[in-house]
């Protein structure tokens, strides 16, 4: 068993997408994979773009492309028809399809008898690997990071990305191990934990972590959290099965509420989303500590984000920054991810 | 959605099963569900016995049995060779087949050929229903007891099976909700929670107990523990979903470590394991209370027992009780679920 691994270089396709709201996981290669891009592919309908090289499938797989990427989220869900005569020509030319929209590929017949007749391959980054095992809870070699929330999307993909970006750039052997569909999708592999059976949470995690040299970090995305009424127990399963030596505790400034759920469920502080998630961590792993807070301040203008990101930094007494503006109070950050 | 329904009565199974350790599904079903049983059915092979009616599946079906539950663990989890044509029988009988064994049923090409043709049902009841929800939250009427451990296997299920039993006796209405495969097999429904995907496991929680009328109690089966290195994140689903009033915290005398890992990873005090789990109830339920200790005596004798009873009792200051040996301590125990 080993995790999902995807077929690279990337086309990515944008359909006839006009607004950046419904093109996340495009956006996201961009920023995180853009080497692994070789070009954009739309419908002439759209008018956003990347601003990569736009080809056709037959130029992309001459550029070395060997997937096509739905870089984009269709309203309700699935497939476009307007979407199916270009990916079509994208089996065509040679590229595998991939996928992180909810309904599978091989639901469209055209895909479906086009791959089987050229032999190529539907990938569906919802559907984890097959063969998953229970945890056996064993020590593994190697340093593991794991980010983790007061709330979902708020931060714990990018922070991780920002961070093993920040490792590899100091000379740290690092891997960034997706654990949702767009972060499987910018890394090339990983596994979608929503998506796992719950008997295999926690043994998935450790598959996607494996054993590694003492000094090499897995840096592992954070899914929910463990104050979410619906998705605590995926934010368990992943904490436990990362064993996780390192926890940065991602919030949002501003969302006091569990989104999604009206007023009903107030967020933890920062404090206590520490405390637990240490708790929790400490079961598999004795010497887990939280190195720091990232803050999501994108509501905030340049002076308000300092003062918020200090505010942090002072109440808890551990490094804070907002990874998207990055600069000095990110450095700290990274530092103590590295040393205690 | 609705959970699981099995057809009942029911014929049981017992292959060709010389010990009880491998018909633990079957004494079950003798000890919680004898009205439901209307006969056993075995191999000549077999001489273990159930003390019920021996009866053909022709026979079963004419004292009103509508399906044949394997109430047998077959060594390597799958079918026995020799336990095709007695299950074929039966479908020609007029039953239904319910399995709980990792294998489906339809697996097997006789049963599934002989189901199709005459129209029966094959059920795997480690198959969760198809739609399950994400959980929304939302705050149910009714009241809810989860029985939640130290660890794995030691005593939740019988447990909530008691404390259910005791309720109705004292003519409070009651459903006991299960959650594992010899539960839902026992109570004729459920949601086997093990098997569901990660981000459906609260939403099956609040599907299994939904809203009822303010008096009436759901009696909920645990699953795991929070402490579990493998299965922490479908207790803590589980926990989220249920929304409980009462908590009940099954142990084990004697089970000092996690079951099955060595000893990695010691057990967490009863003390522990009552605060984490409020900890976590509160988070959907403020008013979630611990109202004793269940401890599975079975390794001690009578007066060992009644000694252990006591000790976890004044350690805790709360009713503690064997279910299994019942008497005046199991009813007090009981009488602190239904009053604070």
């Amino acid at each position: 068993m080993t995790p999902l691994d995807l077929p690279q270089p990337y086309l990515v396709f944008l359909g006839d997408v006009t607004e950046v709201a419904y093109a996340k996981t495009a956006a996201g290669l961009r920023d995180w994979a853009p080497d692994q891009c070789v070009g954009e592919y739309g419908l002439p309908k759209g008018d956003f773009t990347l601003g990569l090289p736009v080809l056709s499938p037959a130029e992309a797989y001459e550029k070395g492309a060997r997937a096509v990427v739905i870089g984009v989220a269709p309203m309700g869900g699935g497939l476009n028809n307007g979407w199916v005569a270009p990916l079509v020509e994208a089996l065509e030319a040679g590229l595998d399809i991939i996928s992180g929209m909810h309904a599978p590929l091989a639901g469209v017949p055209a895909l479906k008898e086009t791959a089987e007749r050229l032999g190529r391959r539907l990938i569906d980054v919802r559907r984890p690997p097959a063969g998953l095992p229970i945890a056996n809870g064993k020590k593994r070699a190697g340093k593991r990071l794991l980010t983790v929330g007061t709330d979902c999307a708020l931060g714990k993909k990018y922070t991780a990305l920002a961070i093993a970006e920040a490792f590899r750039k100091r000379g740290v052997a690092t891997d960034f191990r997706a654990t949702g569909q767009t972060g499987v999708i910018i890394a090339g592999g990983g596994i979608p934990m929503d998506s796992v059976v719950a008997d295999f949470l926690a043994g998935a995690a450790e598959v996607l972590s494996p054993d590694a040299a003492p000094d090499h970090w897995d840096i592992v995305e954070g899914q929910g959290s463990l104050f979410h009424p619906a998705y605590a127990g995926v934010s368990l399963g992943l904490l436990h099965g990362s064993q996780p030596d390192v926890l940065v505790v991602c919030h949002q400034i501003g969302r006091d509420h569990v989104l999604g759920m009206g007023e009903t469920y107030p967020l933890p502080s920062v404090e206590e989303t520490i405390e637990i998630n240490l708790y929790h961590a400490r079961r598999v792993n004795r010497e887990a500590r939280c190195a720091g807070i990232s803050l999501n301040t994108a509501s905030l203008d340049d002076e308000a984000a300092a003062k918020a990101i200090a505010e942090y930094s002072e109440r808890t007494g551990l490094p804070c920054a907002d990874p998207i503006r990055g600069g000095a109070a990110f450095a700290r950050l990274v530092d103590s991810c590295l040393n205690p």
